[in-house]
């Protein structure tokens, strides 16, 4: 009885895609006890969600009659396009976390409302084995109306928590990529790193963890950055400033090339930050350097 | 009473080099206790040590006299060649802190070894306010004998934890590169991630700690990549294979465009795991790229 009751209060998802990730949303909603139906291009990954208590749609078109809220989770923007092809969109409330650019996004808003859905983008900050896991810290960034945001918010936050990244469509999509971005510096940093000491004495282990705590250590710097892209004042709380630490740079680039190391991961960066000082930036921090990247500023 | 006692069980410690760094030491080993004598080329700098209890000689070879432990911590490795140009190195302990290269400990090994001396190379990772401040996190680097290191740990341990690097002389600076390379690249990738987002909605401060829980949370995957090096086996463990993190890849090539960022910091690793895709590693972690970075292998 308790179960009833309780679906009964909760609003319909209907989920278009069953990758791993779409699979592991579908699940969760149906332990939280929401109405699920489902549909996925090939039909066998929806039989174990029946198995759950899901309703399975024949067509993506006939899951979309099924309720409001329609959550896709496809393979590409294109594949999205394709199968919501026949579906009346009319009145649905689309919330898109097939992973894509800012401009995707923010095209698929303008052709959602065409045809008569409000559109939420989405950008996944967790792999699947972290949903329905709240101590994991997966997110997703939603962006799109604020209203559309709030009202199914709860249902969202249901297998993952749930940040609002902006109104622009694209918006979630964009902080989704500039932490992957992010990431993938330190990834190329970590790698560059292991390559130098690779044969050496230490324990390839015991570097990695020295590797993890200096980085978590050193991550904490984003907050000064912060304040200095604000302000416009790139010298403010400067601890080494642009000369010491292009001086410095040489020791990365020489320590690569003795231990037979390409510095081709690390390169650009200090010839970025070389550039700034040359522009006579010397007593800012590096920060001042992302005004090279931004192009036509 | 106690305090002249517990001098009296101190070595001396002899410290040349009163920049920030020096300066920071000597007066964490005066307030803990030890005697220290220092020199700087600039003697001025030297006074306000002297009023704390330190000994204050006129040249580096009347210092170096004065102890066994002798501390270097000046501008290069040139400046120490310098300093210790007229001084009796026989029978002194030399733990030199300078900032230089594992090429150049290595070299400056042999050079100590040969007037008498016992070598001990370090790299701090440190800034002077973390100094005497144990739950800063700062820690310095020692390579060479391992009898001089466990000689003088507990009084090296004095301002700044200890951690052995290994018995080869330039294991000090290489680890110590090794992370700042690591830093190095995840800066690349902040800067990177905040000129993408530069201008839109969500406050830069917010976006700010997003970016620090997100490096920290994925800071943790050396562990895995140590696996992986250490096993020779790049598919261990694997999440998102390599076809995967390449496809993926092209989102944060194609994101930059729109947004106006010139994607050179991030280029460099994206063209490295296409390299290694294309030899054929489809199913291995992105880790294995590192085989292209080591030359000659």
């Amino acid at each position: 009885m308790t179960h009833d009751t309780a679906q009964s209060t909760k609003p319909r998802v209907v989920l278009l895609g069953l990758g791993a990730m779409g699979t592991a949303l579908a699940r969760t909603w149906l332990a939280a006890g929401y109405p699920v139906t489902v549909w996925n291009r090939t039909a066998a990954k929806a039989e174990p969600l029946r198995g759950l208590g899901a309703d399975v749609a024949v067509t993506a078109a006939e899951a979309v009659a099924a309720g409001r809220l329609v959550v896709t989770c496809l393979f590409d923007d294109a594949s999205l396009e394709e199968a919501l092809d026949g579906a009346d969109l009319h009145g649905r409330d689309l919330v898109d976390l097939t992973t894509g650019t800012p401009g995707q996004a923010d095209t698929r808003a303008v052709w959602a409302e065409k045809r008569g859905a409000r559109f939420l983008s989405g950008g996944m900050m967790a792999i699947p084995p972290m949903i329905g896991v709240p101590d994991a810290g997966g997110y997703v960034f939603y962006s799109g109306p604020r209203e559309v945001f709030d009202q199914h918010a709860s249902t969202l936050a249901a297998p993952l928590g749930v940040r609002f990244a902006g109104t622009r469509p694209g918006a979630a999509a964009l902080y989704d990529i500039a932490l992957l971005s992010a990431m993938h510096g330190m990834l190329a940093g970590i790698t560059h790193a292991f390559a130098l000491v690779r044969g050496e004495e230490m324990p390839t282990k015991e570097f990695a963890g020295l590797l993890t705590s200096w980085l978590t250590a050193m991550a904490s710097a984003t907050d000064l950055m912060a304040e200095q892209i604000d302000s416009g004042d790139y010298s403010r709380g400067v601890v080494s400033n642009l000369a010491m630490q292009v001086a410095g740079n040489r020791a990365l680039a020489v320590t690569a090339e003795e231990q037979g190391v390409d510095f081709r991961l690390l390169a650009p960066y200090s010839e970025l930050l070389e550039e700034r000082l040359a522009q006579g930036f010397a007593e800012e921090d590096g920060t001042g350097a992302l005004e090279l990247l931004v192009k036509g500023s």
